[in-house]
């Protein structure tokens, strides 16, 4: 997600590029022009912004109409949320077995070993707070699978269980597509055109994206649970928050929906925060009680410069206040995590066999490479040729027979470059096997190809794009059973999937809404 | 209302200048701070923007709190709205007489010489449209009377019948100091005593102010008036808008509350639109009827580089369209006839007794210099020293007496500096009759003084500061009688009265609300 606020670093505006013919869509070069000075004076107005240099604000980049997306595969995405939530709160029931499966990446993720040994400091203490909220993002590509008539489906990409932001830009974005199309198609028939139809209430086939409302809602029900209506939700933010707009609307709407406070504290702020000595209640500056811990930091190691931050993290982490995420369901978004539940029978240890097929259909294939692991091989090599695998008598083998099929992705959170193609190959050859470790071998998503008009300072740039669809949900479970568990609203990412006809660089992502079809 | 703008042009940021710890009324350095970082990060986050170079946004000035204000004067200033309302709709029904009024002028001031000839096509043609939507904006200061035991009363500084400005801006003025007041009183014990009080509720002493709804009502009433459904409503625009925030607002709360479509055109764009010939509606690119013709442009001389804007304004007030405002309406407006309106005789020919008496405790003493004036020796010598005049010979002897108590002030509309103090006696002394024929004397208000903190691109400033009171009204008459005639919210902007301890230059103006005591 960062790429989004990174796009805007850049103070230089590209050149105004014209729009190619073939990627307007049938949209004028006029109405083009329009609809961009339409959409960026409303991005503006209603605060679709992100802070830049000298007390500056600039509108996010953005799509300039909304990107055509299977209605069948979007539903799919809004019936997995409660699935993720609850399978999330299962494995923070399970600590064991969640430290068990980390165990492997301890020695060359520093990171994730501090969080665990946070998670086992909570449970050998007894946990203060039996209640969990959650706030994830679940993020998916549409994968135009070769195999099946290019039948497209959606395949998770990750499940964010921490600091899932962007969710009340994302509500903006839709607002402004709802605008644009309600507002426009009498006066503009090209709409109807753009998206190969000829229907009218074009709007109708934005879902309705709820964030805005459903996050701050969630929120407050924890807090309502917490049960001190004078008690605080504290905002864990980073000291120099770029993307505070996104952040404030949820305080705003807290405050103005709900009457309840927020602070916004950063980590090193938490390490003088204190807990009463009985109840564990959370005291931030000797006179505000912490309902619910809203982690917006904390989640990559660069959070982490000193002690005195881990010393904050543990002073929520221990305390009653309810967090969102614990630190259990932080750890049960992490890769690893990710990549054992692969594993049609780890995962129904937590869900249903119904449950778990639901599941596993967004599921792509992923493989550890720990030089123990006795499916390896079998599973990688009958996922290339199935019921062929005693014919491929090593795992770099069966990669070598098909490697555009494959990311070599690090196991540790927040840092390192994936591999592709040809370079999957080469670095399993250059590794050893200590070091092939911390790797994660997954199939590759070929995502499908849309053609659509990105927006970034007011310049429009158009091509082959891909999206990305996140997914969101809240959840708060006690003792293992939800009082909330349900779908959240959505966020959709597009980008340029190579170069473009502009000749803009490609790589950046914009906000941007489904157009289901 | 530009130095709001103007403010934001110089694109060199304040130095951060410390706030003066006499203007800070009671607040700590750091609480000043903490509210200038919700304020700023409110302000952004809710549109209250304006446009800066290189497609970046900067938040307008604002006032850090509301300014106190006396109760009884601002209510006053509500209902004395709707008197203007129907004053300006009286003067509209006695064309003759306004032209009339307006004669002395025309030859120094061409630009008015236009919107007479204009206003008089439109009546020898009979008039296409017999209603009339007035959105108004009366500006008052704050008078501290030195002959009153120094009771503040409001005079009026003018009355903006045409493209008043910042209603929506003003709106967000007032949520911005309604939710700081509100979120932050119980955290801030110091924000009761910034205001000399011990009560709660701060945000109970700020009026609500409807702008933001009000106006886009009165133009959807004009719009359901004219009786097209389909018809839409037309903006007239300057061609490069830098406050276009303001005006999207309106635009946007027309078709999400009312389903009601807005064109922005230019005067020059409206030379090319054409009219029934029967019915005189007005059409926009030969498809688009209008029903109702908002100025946002046309009120300055800069506005008409060419004949083709004159042409266009033409277009518009010579066909069906409801105007707002009507050409009589805009004339009404100019200084000449609130000078005419000063003498008490000329006020009722409009007005009742009763309603004469209102607005008279709101005007400032107003003198024309005409060669032929027969009153004006009378009147200003009256205004120095009652029952005295017959000791001052001339009017340049009466002024002599007391410099510091006039303004002279151009009669042309768009342009030229006001003369203050001895600078008065100069100009008088230096003009040929012929010149001081083209000036209105005016008596002086010496505006109350309050401390306040401005903010400036997330810089603040401090000092003594002076606030000039906006009340809106809007206003719908049909053949005299009204439809819709109401006080429609209120925009209060504060400026330094002269310099400060930051050493910051005075003069800009930042949006501010009342806090009513």
């Amino acid at each position: 997600m960062a790429d989004l606020l990174a796009s805007i670093a850049s103070s230089n505006a590209a050149p105004a590029a014209p729009i190619a013919t073939t990627h307007r869509m049938g949209l004028s070069e006029e109405e083009a022009a329009f609809l961009l000075q339409e959409a960026t004076a409303f991005a503006a107005g209603h605060g679709m912004l992100v802070q830049a240099p000298e007390q500056r604000y600039a509108h996010l980049p953005y799509c300039l109409l909304p990107v055509a997306f299977p209605k069948t595969q979007f539903e799919k995405g809004v019936a997995l949320g409660p699935l993720f939530g609850t399978l999330v709160d299962r494995i923070s029931e399970d600590p064991d077995w969640l430290h068990a499966q980390l165990e492997s990446v301890l020695a060359e993720d520093p990171f994730t070993r501090r969080l665990v040994e946070l998670s086992k400091l909570v449970q050998a203490n007894g946990r203060a707070q039996p209640a969990s909220l959650g706030i994830f993002r679940s993020d998916y590509m549409l994968h135009d699978d070769p195999s099946d008539e290019h039948a497209a489906k959606i395949l998770q990409v990750e499940l964010n269980t921490i600091s899932a932001s962007f969710a009340c830009m994302s509500s903006l974005a839709s607002e402004l597509h709802h605008y644009l199309l309600s507002r426009f198609e009498a006066d503009m028939p090209s709409l109807a055109r753009y998206y190969g139809t000829t229907i009218t209430s074009l709007a109708s086939h934005l879902p309705a994206n709820p964030a805005l409302k459903a996050l701050p809602d969630a929120l407050a029900k924890a807090h309502a649970h917490y049960g001190r209506p004078s008690a605080v939700v504290l905002f864990v933010v980073q000291p120099n928050e770029s993307n505070s707009v996104d952040q404030r609307w949820l305080e705003y709407t807290l405050w103005t929906e709900h009457k309840i406070k927020v602070l916004r504290r950063t980590l090193l702020d938490m390490h003088r925060a204190t807990q009463d000595a009985t109840t564990k209640a959370l005291w931030v500056d000797g006179k505000y009680e912490v309902a619910v811990a809203y982690f917006r930091a904390g989640y990559t190691p660069t959070d982490y410069p000193s002690e005195h931050e881990w010393s904050g993290r543990t002073n929520i982490e221990t305390s009653l206040a309810i967090k969102c995420p614990n630190v259990t369901y932080h750890l049960a978004g992490t890769k690893k995590v990710q990549q054992v539940l692969a594993s049609p029978a780890q995962l129904r240890r937590f869900m249903s066999e119904n449950e778990s097929r639901v599941l596993e259909a967004c599921f792509t294939g992923l493989y550890g490479l720990e030089k123990q692991s006795p499916d390896l091989a079998a599973s990688v090599i009958e996922s290339i040729a199935p019921g062929a695998h005693h014919q491929c008598h090593s795992i770099k083998a069966a990669v070598r027979a098909n490697p555009q099929g494959y990311v070599l992705k690090p196991q540790r959170e927040g840092g390192g470059n994936n591999f592709y193609g040809q370079e999957v190959v080469d670095q399993m050859d250059k590794m050893t096997p200590e070091e092939l470790e911390s790797y994660i071998l997954m199939d590759r998503i070929v995502p499908q190809e849309t053609p659509a008009i990105l927006v970034r300072n007011a310049q429009a740039v158009a091509g082959a794009t891909i999206s990305e669809l996140g997914m969101y949900s809240v959840s708060l479970f006690v003792h293992g059973k939800a009082i909330v568990n349900e779908h959240a609203g959505h966020l959709l990412r597009t980008k340029l999937s190579s170069t473009n006809e502009g000749g803009v660089a490609a790589g950046f992502a914009v906000l941007s809404s489904p157009f289901l079809v």
